[in-house]
Order: structure tokens, then sequence, then C-alpha cells
């Protein structure tokens, strides 16, 4: 086995440790009975079918989904937003996103821009994370047809206005897609209420469940040109996809395993709450922020003290190198974060950090008092020492 | 705990058990060490991205790949072909395939001929599973791009004659794209030998690995337009996906956990040796169509008894629907087997099979003499209470 740190403060890459029960059941799934959902005439494919119906359910159930089989699984948020802009968008498109989006919004965008031509538009979010509401209105053209934002910016871990901007989408006649990759688990989601039509999500982060699982939610008013074409195990004598959801977006094998084990995950985040896994996060990451600025040289970047964020606190520190940070930490204190340009360059540029990045820690629903502390004590000592 | 059948028959769908260890290192993944690959400055990081290599290095040798990083990781067979099919063809291309290809590799054809204009030619094969080599080469065009072949039909179990398509390929300046996923880790696989471009495989079947896993060889001759564009841990500054393999064709985060797992299962094969599975498997189904052929009104698909086959031996019985039987199987007989259509409706017009589908057993590496002889005497008993 491997040096595990002693503080895991990376939950915004992927939590750990995951909920009670992902392992056993994925165990059980892998040695007892996984069969192949729709690929065979007997109990151990209808098992892996139950499986994945409980997963989405759960799902269905924590995002206020009426039909769990508008829940399509993906093998991470970034194959879920593929879907999504590139299922979605036609030639001469528009399109408003902001400046804090990560590199899976921001390259299909600018990928769909070189090739079949469409318009972008990034709303510029200022340092503290927010928006011009204003300019976001004006923005608007007859031809906008989609507004995709990241719901909480993974290096500011400010959240986004996305009941605004979905009214706005609405009134100009265009779609909402959230990206909810540090949000889903951890931040109360209702797709309803939000007046989201397309809700993108990892399993590994705030779900608690393993890597390869992740999910888009598409609202039955829409439909999207699938990704993937292939099998389904379902209408196998037409020629295209099956109309039928959720066959029409999960073509090949699924992820039998990784879903069931997401199932536990979502089956725990249920169990707690994520207003409460949030209100948890929240306090943790006050206390890390109020030890944090009365360290001399060091800036916070994201909304100020007393604001709403997620579990994510960036930050850099006058003349030094953020991945130098960041291995210290590791090497010296066994404290876990992440340093760099964490897949968002535009929202670096917003940040001001483009020159060396900036180390992010990321609290999450196991985090204690006693790690935000350690982190506190352990940078202090390292700007000292230098 | 649920039923699970005594005899398991169902390994074309998926094999089951998996290998040795498959279990016990995803477990290990999953509550001991799992960071996420590239996104974190610390071992648990690290650990995730030594797991990958690991894996990509044993199916390199398994496949005599000299670069491990032009294989890149996809959740399934289908995402490999989708990748390769779409990521390689421009309108105006012409294609060849076969008519015993799967929906993944129709379904992505039909979708590119309707959208983007290309033109397909589905070269026939008997019912024996031969193809007539002459037709194969008549129908090469001047604007033929892709040949892509099915290395084992799903339905009849016959096995291409690669190296000469691949050869007829490159004579005419077109790229050779195999489908594996019914070879992949059951029978010999030298993609220098054979000549292939592009190699699509899963890893939950043959290679014994855990659903969720696959892969797409891609030569270093070839740039494919990638599926999904996203964050790559890497070059995160860059509005492109980075040029360096495998990050421009895996964004998003890896399924780490599935990842490890199918490395033991590469790890079981080539211990064992893929000639020595194909062996073993071979000898089962020459006894299994022995046995089979005494049935009054049961015929038999694919290739006939002596000759190359894989695990897979399709059969109908006169004015017995396929679905009945295998239910009858599962339910009476505790023998899981696979009945319908198999994602291959061109295969089936070629077999006969278009009204009833057919009876699909398929032979794993585990399968015994005992296995083959109760699903002959339970086809008996079947046919004769008829």
């Amino acid at each position: 086995m491997v040096n595990q740190p002693a503080i895991y403060l990376d939950h915004a890459a992927t939590s750990w440790p995951k909920a009670p029960g992902v392992g056993k059941v994925m165990l059980e799934m892998i040695e007892g009975q996984v069969g192949s959902s729709g690929r065979g005439n007997h109990g151990m494919a209808l098992v892996a079918a139950r499986k994945l119906f409980r997963t989405r359910s759960l799902l269905a159930k924590l995002f206020h989904i009426s039909n769990p089989n508008d829940i399509v699984f993906t093998s991470n948020t970034t194959e879920a937003l593929n879907l999504a802009i590139k299922g979605w968008l036609k030639p001469g498109d528009h399109v408003i996103a902001t400046m804090v989006e990560h590199n899976s919004v921001r390259r299909p965008l600018e990928f769909l821009r070189r090739t079949i031509g469409i318009e972008v538009d990034y709303i510029p979010v200022s340092p503290l994370g927010e928006m011009e509401m204003g300019l976001l209105r004006s923005s608007f053209r007859s031809n906008t047809a989609l507004v995709v934002c990241s719901h909480s910016s993974n290096l500011l871990g400010s959240i986004a206005p996305v009941r605004k901007m979905s009214q706005l989408a609405h009134e100009y006649g265009a779609v909402m897609l959230l990206d909810a990759a540090q949000t889903a688990g951890n931040y109360p989601i209702d797709v309803e209420e939000l007046g989201v039509d397309l809700l993108a999500f990892p399993g590994h982060k705030g779900l608690l469940g393993p890597q390869g699982t992740g999910g888009l939610y598409i609202s039955s008013k829409i439909d999207l040109v699938p990704l993937l074409h292939g099998g389904t195990g379902s209408q196998s004598e037409e020629l295209e996809q099956p109309a039928v959801r959720p066959d029409r977006y999960e073509a090949g094998t699924a992820n039998t395993v990784g879903i069931a084990g997401l199932g536990e995950g979502v089956k725990y985040i249920l169990e707690q709450g994520p207003e409460s896994i949030y209100r948890h996060e929240w306090e943790l990451t006050q206390r890390l922020m109020v030890g944090l600025s009365e360290i001399p040289g060091l800036t916070m970047l994201g909304p100020e003290i007393g604001k709403d964020r997620t579990g994510i606190v960036s930050f850099v520190i006058a003349d030094r190198d953020a991945s130098e940070v960041a291995f210290l930490l590791d090497k010296d204190y066994g404290i876990a974060v992440r340093a760099g340009y964490h897949c968002t360059p535009l929202g670096h540029m917003t940040a001001g950090t483009m020159k060396g990045g900036a180390v992010r820690a990321s609290i999450g629903y196991n985090t204690v008092v006693d790690d935000v502390d350690a982190l506190v004590l352990a940078i202090k000592r390292i700007t000292e020492s230098y």
C-alpha cells in the first residue's frame, strides 16, 4: 500500500474516502452476480438491470427529477457535458457561458466554434466570483440556444446565480445546462426549482461514488443527438438509436459495477441531506479562511468570508510557486491539496493567477476542524521558513 | 443475493467470474488509495496514475503494441468504435464493412451516412461465416478511407480474415479498424502482424475485467478527432486538447478503479496465454456442436465442425422461439445463455434467423466439459417435451 496523506483536502478532485458500502456493493457485483443489463435472458442480467435502475431512481430523488429514465449514465462529467453541448448545438447557434467554466465546457465549445461554426460569449466573473447580471442580460441574441454555467467554480468556490440565468435563458428561448461537478451531493439541487434543462454531474466527487461514473439529466422536452451510437440490447433491428430513454443515450455495456457503487454513495447523501453536508463544509471553509487571512502575503480567491461558497478555498502566496507549496504540504505535513491551473485557464485570468497557478484546498463531507487547523498551521510554517 | 445460474454460458455478453484478483484490487483502490490521476499534487494521485500506466503496459504487451500510450481507455467497446469511426471519417469517405458487424459499428456508420455523407458497403458473409474475397477486393474505391470488421462475429463465432483485409486496405491507402469485442483475451492478437491500425476492445469480456472498461489502440501514424473534449490535467491553458497521448483522447477523470481491475484481468490472460485459452474454448465448442448436431430440428449457425471459431455457438430450433428456449434453460436448468438479435440484424439476415432470433451459448475460459454436456442434455429435453 501507499503513503496515504494524513489529511485529505482534495475533495474537489475526487472525494475520499467514499461512502460506506460503496466498496462492498462493488465487490459483490464483481464477485457475485454481474450479468450485463439487457444482454442476457437470465437472472444475472436482470440483477444488473435492477441495480442500474436503483441508482437512477436515487439520483432522481436527489435532484427532484420526476422520471428516472431522463437520467443517463456517463463515465464522467466531461462525457455528460460533451453529450449535452455537442448533442444540442447546431451551426450558427450562439452560446452564453462564463469566464470560470472548466475546460470540459470550454473545450467542447471551442471545438464546435472551429468545426461547425457557433458563437460563444464568456461572461466575466469577478475575482470574488460575482457575475454582472446586466452584462449577462445584454449578451442574449436571437440565436442564443444555450446558457451553460459551472454551478460552483472549481477555482473560486463561488456559487452561480442559476435561477436568474435559467429565467433569462427561457425568456430568450434558450436551454439551461448546469455543470454540477462541484455541487452534486454537497449542495442542494432541484432541477425544477432551478429551471435546469440539462444537468451534468460526476459520480466520484460529492456523490461519494467511484471514479468512472457520472451522468446527464436531460429534460423530457429536449432531444439530443446521441454522442455514442451502438447496441442497447433493445430494438436491435433498427438502424438508428432507439428513441426510448435511457437507451437512446446509453449505447454499449454499462459500468454496472461502478453504478451500483454510486447507488450507495447517493443513498448516503440522501440520508445525510445535501443541505446539511453543505452547512458542514461551509462552516469549515469559514474557519479555514479566517485562519489563512492572518498569514502575511497570502491572498485568497473567491467569495469573501461570510458569503455562500462550496468547500473550495484557493489561494496564492506572494513569490511562492503553488506547486512547490503543494509539494511541501504533501511531503512535510501529509496534507493533500491540488496546485496548478485546475483546468480553468479563464478562471485564472479572472482571478489574476495565470503565472504560478493557485493552491486549492477543498473540504469534504468528512473533513474535521483539526484538518483545517493543521493546514493553516502548515501554511504558516511554510511561509515563515521562506 | 440472487439466483446465480449453475452454468454460465453467456461469456460473449460478459465474462463471469472475473479473473482472480480483480475484485480485490478494485476494493483496495476504492477503500485505500484512490486519488485522481493528474488532478492532485500528492501521493494518492500518483498511485492512480501508476495504476493506469500498469494496465496500459500489460495491454500493450498482450496486443504487441510498442508504445503503451497509443492505447486509450474508454468505457466500453462501443465508445472505442465511436471514437475510431467518427474521429477518422470525413464527408465523402467510403467505408468497407461486413454484413456481420455489430450495431456498435453499423449505427455509427449509418449516423455518419445520414449526417455528414459517407458511403458504406457491407460485404456479404455466408451463414458459415465466410467472406468472398473477390467481392471484398472489387469493393475498394479511390475514396475508401476505412475497412472495419468484427474479428469474430458475435452471432456466428466465425473469425475474419483480418490479415488479408488489412493488406488490401493498405494497398488502397485505407485504414484497418478491428472490432475485437469477441476476441480480445481469448484469441491471439498481434496488431503488427495483423496490420491493424485501430483496435477496439472491451475490458469485461475475454480480458476478464470489470464492466465500464475498454479501449482503443490508435497507431501512431493516425490522428483522430477526439470524441471528448475537456480537461486532462495537462496543458490546462490550451484551448484545444493536448496533442500528447493518451491525454489527447482521455478527457475527464479516468475510471481508475475499473482500469486497475482490468489490469488484473490482463495479467491473468498473459499468464495463461490467449492461445491456450482459445484452444480450451475451441475444444469445448467442438464437443458442444457434436452434441447439438444430434438433436432433430436444430440448426447451428457459423463455421462447421473442425473449423476455427471462438466460443460462440448459436442455433435455432424449428418452430421454437429463441427467447422461450433461453427462458426455459434459465428457469428449469440453471443455464444462462442469450437469445434474440444480439445487436447484429445484418448478421441475422445473413444467417436467415430474422424471425425469432437465435439462441447463443458462449463458452469461456472457465467452462468445463460438464457445462457443455448439461446444455446438450437440456436442449434435448426441451425439444422432446414440445
